[in-house]
């Protein structure tokens, strides 16, 4: 990893944002995907995904059935009861968290009698995008599925791309059965997002979209971003480790390489007042790869890895704020100082016990974090994600009368008539009935 | 108005989504404009403000004065001391509103000593457009700056186009200074949109951005969300009012018309169990039309404007769910039996002094509205679209030793070696200082 000083940093690195041309230019694709499924609708879901995944799929076939998840359930059963008992906790500690975020509706009275609030709804139903492949990952489904249920959406509707066979991940449908999914389809990509989008005579349309994608998954998100919600458009993932002399270079290096073996485009930093462990880390890295190679991790780790040298550990802050990292570890003395000075990151892990690791699985908070520099304005995925809040306004006669005036005043200001109309025909209706003048 | 019943209107209405291909079309238009702003800052800035807005206005005029606010402010307090109280009073309730909407960070301790939370903060800095021309709406700076500052936002970046002589309105000045936004720019359309986004040097590069606008304005903030975030994908308005027979006609025919002078697009309908009542909102808004005639009001509601009759008043909630109208209004008798189970409405108006003026002035609930059917997802702008939500985990060592297992079987079964790996390497660490296997 390249060592550098956070005054180089802070001079030279721009938050990486979507790049508008490569944006561009794959929208091209994405779009004729889009309007293909608008117009034909489940036709074009099935030609996408001959095309794109599994050649020799029919359409009936492109409906997960009960048996399918059944004997992909007890598959785990027979062989990976270590698994089963795993995603269990997971789904108890998620559920645990989540459970926390629950909003509810109120209300409060003025002094003249008027009722005014927030009603909180959960959505109705939600699609659930969850990618194929080598970032296959059952606990994304927790993580997505747990929320949602919590929040009380009444259809989950998952859809993720088949195999050349046909075939979904076992992993896969045995957390959806545990999660409680409604409904599965074997269709991925561009073509998915449509279809959730719009609906089709198999799969139904949804509210929001949500769940990690390539970027195809989330050009379709975005371009159909207000027909449906979705949750964010999601990149490259990032980890900034802030460290002291303290911390176990073995860990840290471990940390790193966890994040490097994502993807080739993932970004890790750690940020130091030691040059002692910056040097120690860096050899650590380079010996864990020389014993276990991976090109993925070290693909990732030469362009995107960086080791940074801060005088005090407190400078680190403006370099986390720069970056606004999906991830922060505190493995240092001073967390305490520290941390609530970090506002841009999508998580923040103190202390030696708590690595990535533990929060992607088991702690429970959500492992669906802002990435790409968005923790600047985008937010870990929650409960949140799946209400709506709609104001209530019940007005009492004796505040409408004390007040009316002024929104009069503001609807006159602005040239709306009507506006102004609305509200004077209700005095007047009064001063009418009782005869008095307001 | 055109008057069907129930069930024709359920069998042939569509919800209005946004046309893709009207939008793909326009969107080369706004791309253009986007890339301009994007490689030329600016230049671009205006360029593009001459070319559509103001002719004559030079760089350093883009960046409107304190003399220019002190201007408008002094000239509303000679002029307008009626507006001015009201907007006194409407800041006053929308803030105290708002307040009720903090969030506060939350953290709790698991038994094995983990501590586990979510941390709120607010955005950083904020763009608030505001449209300029006939759709100008004091009102609406107050809607969108107070929940932001409510938040804690430090700063609030407004933008809004100029007229052809380079000023901004009066009463927009006005409540920007009643609300204290930071920086206010005379620049509008998709080119301000893309300043925000970015940044150039005299405009500030924003977190996120609010606020309605035309299609340009609303492409452009679609194109770019991502880089930045974004409220919504705003449409026309729409407003559904359910009334029995006990329901003033005129309040109903004034309330439609409110919402009709809005724009040749906006959609009315009024939904209701008595036929006299019907004939009578007709009638009535025949002759307010033939007494003060407007074009605009006219031809929406010519064209979007229906009666919708139903046997039983409860019949309305499909109708209401199926057109996830921005208002609802209830004037009726059996309300209390109605408004829980409306659950997709921007906003819910009960009782006959609740006009939808009153909430968009006046009451203290936001009037930024999910508009053309989209309160089946998005929500009412408010406190919650000014945070960010950040995740913290704090693991506790036993914690960490009694889950740590569960973490390595779910990152093998998904393949990541060096996830497993950050773990176990923790625990073999513990086992090593203190002689002990877990």
């Amino acid at each position: 990893m390249r060592i550098i000083t956070a005054n180089e940093f802070l001079t030279n690195f721009q938050a990486r944002t979507i790049l508008l041309d490569e944006f561009f230019e794959q929208e091209e694709k994405v779009k004729e995907i889009v309007r293909q499924v608008y117009l034909e609708r489940d036709e074009a879901l099935l030609k996408y995904t001959r095309l794109f995944d599994c050649p020799v799929c029919e359409l009936d076939e492109l409906v997960v059935s009960e048996e399918e998840i059944d004997l992909a359930y007890r598959w785990c059963e027979e062989n990976e009861p270590d698994f089963l008992k795993a995603i269990r906790k997971a789904y108890e500690n998620i559920k645990e968290f989540h459970e926390k975020q629950i909003e509810k509706s109120w209300f409060y009275n003025t002094s003249n009698g008027s009722t005014l609030g927030q009603i909180i709804t959960p959505l109705k139903r939600v699609g659930i995008y969850v990618p194929g492949g080598r970032a296959s990952y059952p606990s994304t489904v927790l993580m997505c599925v747990i929320p949602a249920k919590v929040a009380g959406v009444e259809e989950i509707v998952m859809v993720s791309p088949p195999d050349r066979q046909g075939r979904l991940n076992k992993y896969i449908l045995t957390a959806a059965r545990i999660c409680g999914v409604e409904k599965i389809f074997k269709v991925g990509g561009a073509q998915a997002i449509a279809a959730l989008a719009f609906g089709t005579k198999i799969l139904p349309k949804v509210d929001k979209i949500v769940g990690p994608g390539n970027i195809y998954v989330a050009l379709a998100k975005k371009l159909l971003f207000g027909v449906v919600d979705i949750d964010s458009v999601a990149g490259p993932s990032e980890i900034a480790i802030i460290a002291d002399e303290s911390a176990n270079p073995r860990f840290i290096a471990f940390d790193l390489l966890a994040q490097a073996e994502h993807d080739p485009l993932a970004r890790t930093f750690l940020i130091t007042n030691s040059n002692q462990l910056a040097s120690k880390v860096s050899e650590e890295i380079q010996k864990l790869l020389f014993e276990e190679p991976n090109e993925v991790a070290s693909k990732s780790l030469e362009k995107y890895g960086l080791i940074i040298l801060v005088e005090e550990l407190n400078q680190a802050i403006n370099v986390v704020e720069s970056i606004s990292p999906e991830h922060v570890e505190l493995i240092c003395k001073n967390w305490e100082e520290l941390w609530a000075n970090i506002k841009s990151a999508g998580a923040i892990f103190i202390g030696e016990f708590s690595p990535e690791a533990i929060g992607d699985y088991i702690a429970g908070p959500n492992h669906v974090l802002p990435t790409q520099g968005t923790a600047r304005f985008f937010s870990v995925l929650g409960v949140h994600d799946f209400i709506r809040r709609t104001s209530l306004i019940k007005y009492s006669k004796t505040d409408f009368l004390e007040n009316y005036k002024h929104a009069v005043n503001l609807a006159r200001a602005e040239g709306l008539h009507f506006h102004a109309k609305s509200l004077e025909v209700r005095n007047e209706n009064v001063s009418k009935r009782t005869g008095q003048t307001f």
